[in-house]
């Protein structure tokens, strides 16, 4: 169905996308390359891709280059694109009409809207004007360009990436309380990446007091990135703290970054009349609580994550201690975990990386698939997908 | 001083001495080329490497390969070599006059003999005769195939690897007990692997009661080995069991394999006159004790490494559990790390997987040097150098 130049154009789709990282949530990364005769021979004529909401879609884009580039020769192209052309008006017309409009002969999409609400509907809207439109197209390597963006279409849920660092035993700080610093700068920088790539980070209050912590993406700490892009395009992510108790305070630095916050406070306990004056970028959010095992009221950590997900934050980072990054994992809410290990042995008594209380027997044990494994600096960095109770 | 043609022909002596990585122990792996110009091109007339204790050294192999095909050659050759030849009777003659006598021209030696008492003898040796020799080629990478001959040679110590497996966040077990089997089978073949390298295996009286564990090299379990070594050149490590409170008994696994067994008992607690009808192949040594942090008595480890090194027993694997395993790393007397992590997250109820209970705050945790991260089927395996109290 497909041949090798299919293939070799839309990897070259894939990777403008990916041009668009850290830029264009909470919308999907789209890259789109247009093709057509020269003389006989293949030849691209307009390369795009999707930069941030409300800037021009990949086809958009793509279309715009073309026309500067080779206006006589979109008509009969091929378009490859990383993700089904749209056939709705959002705040941009809908990309399937503007391929029609420019009388494109072939579309291939590498995968169908993930929305089950307008899938297929793209691809129809070509094939009644005429043209060919075919999906399916490295359709593994497109998904991982939009996990998040997938997963709210899919099940209204943000796809929770879980970033923990220790020992190589397994320990995250002695058991003086001792942490600073357990890993070395360089993987402290790939977390800034990570933070950069998310629409939000959850941490508990507890870091935030202990740390002193600000959880924000630090320009001056993005390493090579800050070659590619520009300061202004990096988001900052919503900084979402659970704060149950009514502990956190404005004095604290995490309240000095002028950038939206979420204080998570419970339906129950939280005298929100009586709250502290909070900056404008802060906004606070009652969620019910639910037991555990331990007899605690705690967070339900599916209704926040369906909160985040209403307000399409579609790629969440956890940043937090081993209780709340465990009952995360604990209760399969948590797709990803990123790991990061210091060349270090704490020993036994330093503490846990994370708290299961429920597990008990090795059959209950999380089973992960680890999809990489790579030095960051002196550090050993382990990702890897969680098996959602497989 | 030394060209690139140099380098080509020592790293091939040093590809030919890994030949003897599973069999030359407890003698050095040591690779011989020996190379002349045939119409005024290099040829190699050559090859030998030590494959056993009592068999050939590699000069002599390299020699006798010479003189089967390039007998006119010999005289005026130059031998790569990558240990300096030796200059004494051991059981076959100096290897230096072996060279001499074949009137070679010159002889370069990756490194000098560790032994101090003879290092450089060799060379002197074959200087004395008109020899050009010269050492120190790739002098780190042919250290690399003999740590424990040289840590033997150097410190009276052999060189020690401990050998540990958990799940990702550190642990070895289940409260309950439940260990079998964390990491899977390719990571226990490889296990199978350091144990055939290893002229001896240490591990505690727990570990053989816990598991019935027999410690042994399997050869069915010995994977793509198999295809490079015949069954009978593999050697059974010794195992040496420290069993300070005499639980061992003859019925265990463990006895059933006709291999050397040295059982550690302790000065003070020992009855040997009461002790069991041990097989032929065990043999009980004595040794002192000292008192740890918590005011247990534990056999002396400095006295056993030295009473191993003694035997010329110079590569030792530590398969042993948290509190063997952790005494070794926090006394400064392992070498090596070798961590094997399965793909699971156990939880904080878990065994820790090094017990080092005199490391109080995040200074005195042991830091370590990661020399290779690799993938061994769905486990992570981690080989660290330890830093001597660095």
């Amino acid at each position: 169905m497909f041949n090798q130049a299919d293939h070799h154009y839309m990897a070259l789709a894939i990777k403008l996308a990916k041009q668009g990282h850290y830029t264009t949530s909470p919308n999907p990364r789209v890259g789109c390359v247009l093709v057509n005769s020269i003389d006989g021979k293949a030849q691209i004529i307009g390369r795009g891709f999707h930069q941030k909401a409300g800037k021009g879609h990949a086809e958009v884009n793509a279309l715009a280059d073309a026309r500067l580039n080779y206006p006589h020769l979109i008509k009969g192209a091929t378009a490859y694109v990383t993700l089904e052309p749209c056939s709705h008006f959002g705040r941009t017309p809908p990309c399937a009409q503007g391929l029609i409009d420019a009388k494109v002969a072939r579309v291939v999409s590498a995968m169908v809207d993930p929305n089950p609400a307008v899938s297929g509907r793209g691809i129809a809207m070509l094939e009644s004007a005429g043209i060919k439109a075919e999906s399916g197209l490295l359709e593994s390597e497109a998904k991982t360009l939009n996990l998040g963006f997938i997963k709210l279409m899919t099940q209204a849920l943000p796809y929770v990436r879980v970033k923990l660092a220790a020992s190589l035993d397994g320990k995250t700080a002695m058991k003086n309380g001792e942490s600073k610093w357990i890993t070395s700068s360089k993987a402290r920088t790939d977390v800034q990446k990570l933070r950069a790539e998310s629409c939000a980070i959850i941490a508990g209050a507890d870091s935030i007091l202990l740390d002193n912590a600000k959880m924000n993406v630090r320009w001056s700490d993005l390493g090579e990135l800050q070659s590619t892009y520009k300061e202004s395009d990096v988001r900052q992510p919503v900084r979402v703290v659970i704060d149950s108790q009514n502990r956190l305070t404005p004095e604290l630095a995490f309240f000095k970054i002028d950038s939206p916050v979420i204080i998570i406070n419970t339906l129950t306990t939280s005298p929100l009349e009586n709250s502290p004056q909070w900056p404008h970028f802060v906004e606070q959010v009652k969620l019910p609580t639910v037991k555990n095992s331990r007899g605690e009221f705690k967070i339900d950590l599916s209704a926040l994550l369906s909160m985040l997900a209403k307000r399409g934050l579609n790629d969440v980072l956890v940043e937090s201690g081993a209780n709340l990054a465990g009952a995360f994992i604990e209760q399969d809410l948590a797709d990803e975990l990123i790991l990061y290990q210091a060349p270090k042995l704490m020993g036994g008594e330093g503490k846990n990386l994370v708290e299961m209380p429920n597990i008990l027997s090795l059959s209950q044990a999380k089973a992960l698939n680890i999809t990489d494994v790579r030095l960051v600096g002196c550090d050993v960095r382990i990702t890897a997908l969680l098996n959602k109770g497989a």
